[in-house]
C-alpha cells in the first residue's frame, strides 16, 4: 500500500504542516497521509533520528516517509530520497537516518535536484513545502525514485554516530545516552533490549542514573504512584520513567544526561 | 455510519497517535478515522471521563470510540469493548466510561483478550498499539464485538463516582468539581444545566468560587475584557472563564478546586 | 477541488477541533479536510489574520476556509461566509480576514443564518460547532452560498487597519510590528518584501529592534548558531530568527514589539 507518513518539528501554531499536507494532496489526491508526529522537539536530530526508526516498521511496506527536522535548511545540506527495506525516506541529509541506516542497509538514493518535481521559487527557509512535500506527492503519484533527482552513492549519506545505539564498554558496562523524551516525561534510552541481554539477565542488571539505581521492571504500573521505574519500552529500548509523573522534570535531566547499566 | 474517533493523552511529540492510526488503517483502510483530541491532560482520568461522554452524542451512530488514557497499562486492568447506545467504546476499564454509563446503559461488554486481534508480542506499556487500535480496526472491517474476547458482564464495568455529575446536598446547595480545565483555561465543572435548573431559576443563582461571586451570564462577550464570568457551556455543563483571559491560570486553581451554588 | 481548510485556536486539548470535522463529514463524507492549524495563538486576531492570508494561496482553487478564532462569540459579531478569488472564507467578521481583503477583492459574502445549516439550539459558545461547521458541510455537499443566509453587502467587511502590512513613513523609513510568533519563536513582520524593495536595496537596508542591528541574510543557517538574523520568510515577510534558537524568548519581545527598517 502506497501511503505517506510525515514526522516534523513544525507543531501546530502555524500552518506549515497544513500547507505540505495540501500540497501532497493536490499532486497524490487518492494517497492516504499519514501523521507520525509535528511537535518533535525543535531542531533536534537525536529525537528524530529515533522516531523515524522506531516508527518505520509499524508501516506499510511501500510507505513514503517524510521526515523534516531540519535546522540547516537552504544552506549546502542535501535534500534526499532514500530507499531502504521497501520504505522511501524523504528528508534532509543531516544524519536524521542514522539509527535507521546503522541497522538497515540503503538500495538507492537521489539529490531532489529535479525541478519538475520542486516548487519554484524555492524559499530558503521551508523545503517541506517547496522539496520534500513537492518529491513524496510525486513519488505517490508514480514518478520513480530515479525522477526525483541525481542518484547519489547511499555511502555517502549521513550517518552520526552519536544518533546510534549505545556501545558497550570493554568492562561489560553500557554507558547509555537519552535519545528522545517523550510526551509523558519518559526517558527514552539508546540501549536496545539486545545489547542489555548481551549483558546478563534481566534480574542481574543495575541501571544508575547518576548516583540514584532504579528498578527494572515490566511496566510503571509495577510500582507505587511517585516512584522511578526502568523498564523496556514498546519499541525496545531501555526507558526510565516516574509512576503517574514526569521523570524528565522530577530528575531535573535533559537529554545530555546519560545512564549507567552493569551486570552484578 | 463507521467512523473510528480517537481519544488519548498521547499528545503530538510522538509517533504514538500516527502509528495507532496507521494499525487501524492498515485493518480498515476504507473507515474514516477522526481525532477526538490527543493533548486531554496526561493520566487524567476525569478529563478523559468528560470528554468521552461529551463528544459521543455528537458522533454519528456506529461509530467506534477509541479512548486511551491509561496509567495502569499493563497491569491488571482490563483493556475492554462496550456496546451503548448505538456506540462501540474501546478503552481500558479504568473508570474512563463512569459519566457515559451514569447516564446510559450498556447493551454488552467483552474483556479485549482474543490473541486474533491482538499484536504480538504485546507490550507493557502501549496497548493503544497492540490491543485497541487492532480491535478498533478489526471491529471497523466487520467483526462482531464477540469475536473480539470474552463477554464480562455489563454491571461488572468500572463507575467511580467521583468522575460523575454533581450531587446536590440536602440543603438546596450544589457542590461542584472541576471535571476538566479546556485549552483557553475554561474551568469546566460537573454541574449539569439540568441540577441548575432543579434548584431555581437562573437569575436567583449564586455561584462562588472560593470567595468569589461570579456572575452567570449567556456567554464570556457579555461581561467586560478580564472579568470571571460563568456561563452553561456547549456541552450543557456549568463553566468558568475570564472574557480574553485564562480563567485556571488567574484563579491559580486546580482540578481540586469546588464551587458552592446556591439559589436565593 | 472542493476541499475544507480548518484554521483555529482550539488546541487538541479537547474534542472541539474532532466535533467540528465529525459535523462536516456527516454532511458532505466526501470532501477531503485539511487541518491548516489548531493551535493558533488564543483569541489572537492579527496571528490568525497572518496565518489565514498566507496559507490561502497555496490551497486549491474552489478550497472552503473555515477560520475560527472568535473571542467575541455569542456577541453580535457577525458570522459570515465570503467568496473572494475562488475561495470560500467561513469566519466571524471580527477582522481575521483584514489582511486578505487588503489584497484581494470579496465577490459575495453573507451572513450565516439560514436555520436550515446552523445545529439547533446554537450555543452562546461554540460557533464552530453550531454555525461555521454546518455551513462549510453544506457549501461542500453543494448548496450555494446564498442558500447560507442573506446577502450581506462586501464593503460592509471588518477590516482591520492594525491587521494590514506595514505602512512607510515619509522619510522613507518602515515601522514594521509583528504579525505572529511562529512554533520556533520566529518573529514574522507585517513588512512584506515588496515593501522593502520599493525602500531600497537589500543590501542598505538597516534593520533595528530596538537597540539591536539585525543583519539581514537569505536564511538563519548563514549566521553562527545563537546569532540573531533577518530574511525574507517562505511567505514574503520580514522575519527575525535566532539561528538554533527561540528568538521571541532570546529577545524577550512580545507582539507590540516593533522594528524600524531604513536604507542608507
Amino acid at each position: 500500500m502506497t501511503q505517506i507518513a510525515l514526522l516534523t518539528d513544525f507543531g501546530h501554531r502555524d500552518h506549515y504542516v497544513g500547507l505540505m499536507r495540501s500540497i501532497i494532496a493536490h499532486r497524490a489526491p487518492s494517497t492516504p497521509i499519514i501523521d507520525l508526529c509535528h511537535e518533535a522537539p525543535a531542531q533536534d536530530l537525536a529525537s528524530g533520528a529515533y522516531l523515524l526508526y522506531s516508527a518505520a516498521p509499524y508501516l506499510p511496506t511501500g510507505s513514503i516517509i517524510v521526515a523534516v527536522i531540519d535546522p540547516g535548511v537552504g544552506t549546502s545540506r542535501r535534500p534526499i530520497a532514500v530507499q531502504s527495506q521497501g520504505y522511501t525516506f524523504i528528508l534532509p541529509d543531516n544524519g536524521l537516518l542514522s539509527l535507521w541506516l546503522s541497522k538497515h542497509p540503503a538500495q538507492a538514493a537521489v539529490l531532489l535536484d529535479n525541478p519538475a518535481h520542486q516548487r519554484h521559487p524555492i524559499s530558503a527557509t521551508f523545503h517541506g513545502r517547496d522539496i520534500f512535500a513537492p518529491a513524496a506527492g510525486a513519488l505517490a503519484a508514480g514518478f520513480t525514485l530515479s525522477q526525483l533527482g541525481s542518484a547519489i552513492s547511499t555511502s555517502s549519506l549521513i550517518i552520526d554516530p552519536a544518533l546510534t545505539l549505545a556501545t558497550p564498554t570493554p568492562a561489560r558496562q553500557l554507558i547509555a545516552g537519552i535519545l528522545h523524551i517523550d510526551h509523558f516525561g519518559n526517558l527514552i534510552t539508546n540501549a536496545h533490549i539486545e545489547q542489555l541481554d548481551a549483558l546478563g539477565p534481566a534480574q542481574q542488571l543495575n541501571i544508575w542514573l547518576n548516583e540514584l539505581r532504579i528498578p527494572l521492571k515490566q511496566t510503571f504500573g509495577q510500582v507505587s504512584p511517585g516512584q522511578p521505574v526502568a523498564y523496556i519500552g514498546s519499541f525496545g529500548h531501555l526507558e526510565i520513567a516516574i509512576r503517574d509523573g514526569d521523570a524528565a522534570r522530577a530528575f531535573g535531566v535533559d537529554k545530555r544526561a546519560t545512564l549507567t547499566i552493569t551486570s552484578t
